[in-house]
């Protein structure tokens, strides 16, 4: 999908909040924010907001002179979702349809934001959850279902740090040796990279891949060629969260996005409420955008 | 006050707005909000809000060459306004403090935000008049009253239309002989000018004059002589709304700032929670801000 003039107040606000992130001082914020302002005013409005989000963490990476203002968040997350693992899996274990519940949880995985407070508690996670497989899912699971029955190369395509160990209970519901997990390939937002994969352990279960671009989605002609064989070469993508919905959507291919609706523009791309919880395919009139 | 970080997405998503409100088309749209990024790139961010707010409406008025966007949402209120005034008065006369309650009517003024629906009913209105009035009053109202009892020359700072018929309400209680109403020099957002001072009927009752700027504010600089004159030879200046406490609050005068903190910067910069119904005075320790 193309970049929405509503993506730019998202973008501002975003920036000043990394900033405040990665500890650097008000003067050194405001030099950030002019920097970003700048770059805003000359976007590419065709290309999709990863590849936005992509230049303006460039822009962040060097001013803050920081690698990877999330690092700690991302760890902070991988280790509050293993903790929670066993009790995920007893959930799945214990459901009348296991495969269902281990869709569902992936989605939780996406709609818990585990960012959001600092000290957020093991017991708030497991209500977000709770909360989380109650929504009602937009999408047709049987058709999910079926697919991923029927596909022997399956390309699963992760979102962030701490939804990836609930990504891995979907994993493994399904069987792990018919997938390959792909990670960004470098630090970008809260997004999983290899050594969250691998900090979660995902390695030890799953051929995990990284799509060699550090765009907070999949944006295909800044991935490796490693990567693009394995998608081409799928006969069915699973792709997780906005971001990969953001830049995939038009992609003519066998995809299944799965992701929680959490802004207006992409509701209204999706066609669905802003909140709702879709499972969805690509978009073919919107080609093009 | 001087423009903080958290001002400047609040000034993007502004501009989206106004964008919309003016009818301009999406290609002029996204014009005018190139050439906003640009413009607060290089914003002096030691200048008031309302300064950078009136260059980016000067920025929008000539892009879309539109002289009011908000013209027709100002009539619209004065109208709503204007026709609910002999409920108000009734209250005013019904009550056992008729100048609170005239100073407490004037507040709702602010506090309800008439432009939030394009079909809000007389029966929301006064719902939100009877919540606005229930709100506490952060400040000193004896020592208001006091003021305003012995003060002969009052200089009363509206700020926006529809809002102005809540201010006539108070203005007839203080006494219309002592006041000057002073207004914007020119159209900016919804703010009250001298087309809205007289289609309510303002001037029929209190010298009104406008301030010859056309910020939405007060900043004393972009003034006209006329109003500076009368601005430091007032014995008391009443200051409605967030943007005349932004321009004024490091002025040294006797002014009373009345106004609900509708964000977060505001809120902190006059010590209080978001949300609260404030009637403050200048703050002295932040001079130079």
């Amino acid at each position: 999908m193309k970049t929405y003039l509503e993506c730019i107040p998202c973008f501002v606000r975003h920036c000043l909040d990394v900033g405040k992130i990665t500890g650097a001082d008000e003067k050194l914020q405001e030099q950030l924010l002019r920097e970003v302002l700048l770059s805003l005013s000359k976007i590419d409005m065709s290309k999709p907001p990863p590849y936005t989000a992509k230049h303006i963490h460039s822009l962040i990476r060097k001013i803050t002179n920081n690698p990877d203002p999330y690092k700690e968040i991302k760890i902070r997350h991988n280790k509050l979702a293993i903790k929670i693992y066993p009790k995920l899996k007893s959930m799945v274990k214990g459901s009348p349809d296991p495969i269902n519940t281990a869709m569902r949880l992936a989605m939780a995985g996406n709609i818990i934001d585990l960012g959001v407070k600092n000290n957020i508690t093991e017991q708030e996670v497991e209500k977000s959850i709770a909360n989380g497989l109650s929504q009602p899912l937009i999408g047709d699971f049987q058709l999910f279902k079926k697919e991923i029955k029927n596909s022997k190369n399956i390309l699963y395509l992760a979102d962030n740090a701490g939804e990836i160990v609930f990504d891995k209970i979907f994993i493994e519901e399904i069987g792990p040796e018919k997938i390959t997990l792909a990670v960004r390939g470098g630090p970008i937002i809260n997004d999983a990279t290899i050594y969250d994969a691998k900090f979660c352990n995902l390695d030890k279960i799953v051929n995990v891949i990284d799509n060699g671009s550090d765009a907070p989605g999949t944006i295909l002609e800044d991935c490796k060629e490693e990567f693009l064989n394995k998608f081409w070469n799928s006969d069915l993508v699973i792709a997780k969260g906005q971001g990969n919905f953001e830049s995939l959507s038009n992609v003519e291919h066998n995809i299944f996005f799965l992701f929680k609706a959490k802004c207006n523009v992409i509701a209204n791309h999706a066609n669905v409420q802003v909140g709702s919880c879709v499972l969805t395919r690509p978009i073919k009139e919107d080609k093009g955008n």
